[in-house]
């Protein structure tokens, strides 16, 4: 087997925490939003999909909140940023694409 | 808000890396198998789904393995131990229960 190749990711102080993996070339992440809002900013495009809990997310400073459920997919695209709530802790994947 | 509640875990030289969180008193992580094979002892009973990738699982030193692709769920009883294998990086939900 090679080196390890998890990666513990850490933001916000901690209030949002994932483990960066690669599989068949394709990078992606599984973590966990604490209660709160955050601001994210994207470099490639992304697919979330909430897996635990729900998130609440808006595209733009000014979009209404969107609520996503467990089991819920929502895309972003690259160069951009968006805007995730948490009323309570809620787990995510997020496959870069 | 009060203090941050994720913690990162880390399991066999950080061969499995989880985040841990709490939600309505109920214990849960997201976390990555990276490619190798790995023997879990539970302490308490656990609901584990496959988030991405597959696991192989086995309840026994001598049984069976058995195939558990993304967005299936298998249970594992308190006070017993698992095997987990992975051919390349798996993500999964365990919630305990």
């Amino acid at each position: 087997m090679g080196p390890r190749m998890l990666k513990h990711n850490t933001y916000f102080e901690g209030g949002v925490q994932s483990v960066g993996f690669e599989r068949n070339g394709s990078r992606a992440t599984v973590g966990v939003v604490d209660t709160g809002e955050y601001r994210f900013g994207t470099d490639a495009a992304e697919r979330m999909t909430v897996v635990s809990g729900e998130l609440w997310v808006r595209y733009g400073d000014d979009a209404d909140w969107v609520r996503y459920p467990s089991g819920a997919t929502f895309e972003v695209a690259a160069k951009s940023h968006f805007h995730v709530r948490a009323s309570s802790p809620a787990a995510y994947l997020c496959v870069f694409l």
